[in-house]
């Protein structure tokens, strides 16, 4: 597509340094390598060929090649719960001297008692509160660098690893293809935007004016002539079912060609995505893989997969195995730190 | 900074296409030509020249490079009144037979009648009031067809230009040359965001996804099997004044590092861009040019410009006179259809 053999090694390295390395890299390699040659990859890669076959019928510009990729359980993981649900508990745990009356809060003091079932028991509502209590009361600025020494240090309870390199690689591979092949990549989570902005860069090579969750409302001040974003303990908007296309389209403002989820909360994405005209590709990570990650779908309260099982083979949409599809889970990381 | 004298003429014509036709021209001409050589375009090109010399003090990262623009007064006119309040009239007409009790309500029949000034007369309740009748109850993909149609075909009531041709070339100039930089541009815009995304790439080169605006809600509903996203009569944002920051943070994700506007509904996103570490532009363009456009600042009631024009200087922020600081005002367009 860019002629690269024509140009000369100089003229090669200065091309390579414009379109970014992840362009050759690809073009090179054979694309998708942590994924299997079955039927999922081979749709992947005939989307992907069809759309920019340049004079094709399918082609489509740049511009309008927008990708969008829910989080929790399609790009990282998301068992024994969401991991945005240890970043509060260990809030709460780190602002409970500040907040004397949390002792005898229900959820909170079993939070502080360690005691995640009972945290957990009392749901949604409970939960939200809890996500209220640490996420609000800060400036933008010093959540953002809350997050970031989390993200950092913070390990799963079961393998140990940091939450980011828990991080599915055969995504990793489809987004760096996708974006070699002209896609803008978005993110389209249920979770808290301002949570995931500060690590999407570094880990996904998505930019943060490219990520889209779910946000409490923020106010602007001038404190001290230092103008600052106050975060308020009011939810601003839920990115999830129906709400997913109504981001999109505030966000974005154009149709996704192709979207990737793996729960019911991304099925009005996947629908919305896929009623456009022309090649549409619409993809659902399946947890079917115990011995690797964990095996969930329709009993699930978390990652809840029922509906878009039923319906995927009849709307054509392609229903990816993490056990068949996928020869590598998480990517390799240094045995030693 | 991108060799292009190492290449071959093949090789930079491959290179030209990668980086877009915009970089070369800019590279090789000289840059804005539309600004006279004063204070103010001095003052863009020292800002840009620091941030993009690498190895310098000021080198900012090309993803950091974020540059955020408002729309009426800044980017095209606004005057006698706000462009999307035409569309508006428009639409109160178009949509007339539809609804005959507007026949009796004050606002609705003037404008009906052709009396602009006393349709104005409600003030922003009744133009709001308006601006719901019109812009909701439609998909959003109708909405986009309706904009489009219009902006296609209605002309300024004095200068009888297309709307689109009443964008100011120094902006464009500007708009080109910060991309042509490695800058990422946005509007950030009190007006209808659903009503500028339909043209902005064509006119200004900036896509959807990079344009935010005031907006009202919209609800995901599948209809007869086709799902769409319906516009409502609730209103969801007004981007304007200390909305422009929390818009900006809530779109963006980071702080940008210039800043341009033209009244005083831009100040607080000229103050939250300035306040960030490292060089920083902000600027307002100032309507001071009778003859070729329009004169107005502190007495307007449109693009009102008061408290930005007294602190502009003890805050380093840029006046650019229209007068003075730009060559030319519109672009140029064919004598004939």
């Amino acid at each position: 597509m860019i002629g690269l053999r024509h140009l000369s090694a100089r003229a090669a390295l200065v091309a390579v340094t414009l379109v970014g390395y992840g362009a050759l890299a690809s073009a090179q390699d054979a694309p998708l390598p942590s994924w299997n040659d079955g039927a999922a990859r081979k749709a992947i890669l005939s989307f992907i060929e069809r759309v920019t076959r340049e004079g094709g019928p399918d082609f489509v510009p740049p511009a309008e090649r927008i990708a969008v990729f829910d989080n929790d359980g399609t790009l990282w993981g998301e068992q024994p719960m969401y991991f945005q649900a240890f970043f509060v508990f260990d809030r709460v745990k780190a602002l409970a001297p500040q907040h004397p009356e949390w002792q005898a809060k229900e959820q909170f003091a079993s939070v502080l008692k360690g005691d995640v079932k009972a945290a957990l028991a009392g749901g949604e509502h409970a939960l939200l509160e809890m996500v209220m209590a640490t996420h609000a009361g800060t400036t933008t600025q010093e959540f953002d660098q809350v997050v970031r020494a989390w993200i950092t240090s913070a390990r799963h309870p079961t393998t140990g690893r940091l939450y980011t390199e828990m991080v599915y690689q055969p995504m990793l591979d489809l987004l760096a293809y996708l974006r070699a092949n002209g896609f803008k990549t978005f993110i389209v989570s249920g979770g808290g935007i301002e949570f995931i902005r500060p690590w999407t860069e570094r880990v996904y090579g998505i930019p943060p004016e490219q990520v889209i969750g779910s946000s409490i409302k923020t106010k602007y001040e001038v404190r001290g002539g230092t103008p600052v974003l106050a975060r308020l303990p009011e939810l601003n908007f839920i990115d999830d079912k129906e709400g997913k296309p109504v981001a999109i389209q505030q966000h974005i403002g154009r149709r996704p060609i192709a979207a990737f989820g793996n729960s019911d909360g991304d099925f009005q994405m996947l629908e919305w995505t896929a009623a456009g005209p022309g090649p549409r590709l619409a993809l659902l990570v399946h947890h079917d893989d115990a011995a690797r990650e964990a095996a969930y779908d329709r009993e699930s309260s978390i990652g809840r997969l029922a509906r878009g099982l039923d319906e995927a083979p009849a709307r054509g949409w392609i229903v990816a195995s993490m056990k068949k599809d996928w020869a590598q889970i998480y990517p390799e990381i240094p045995t030693k730190k």
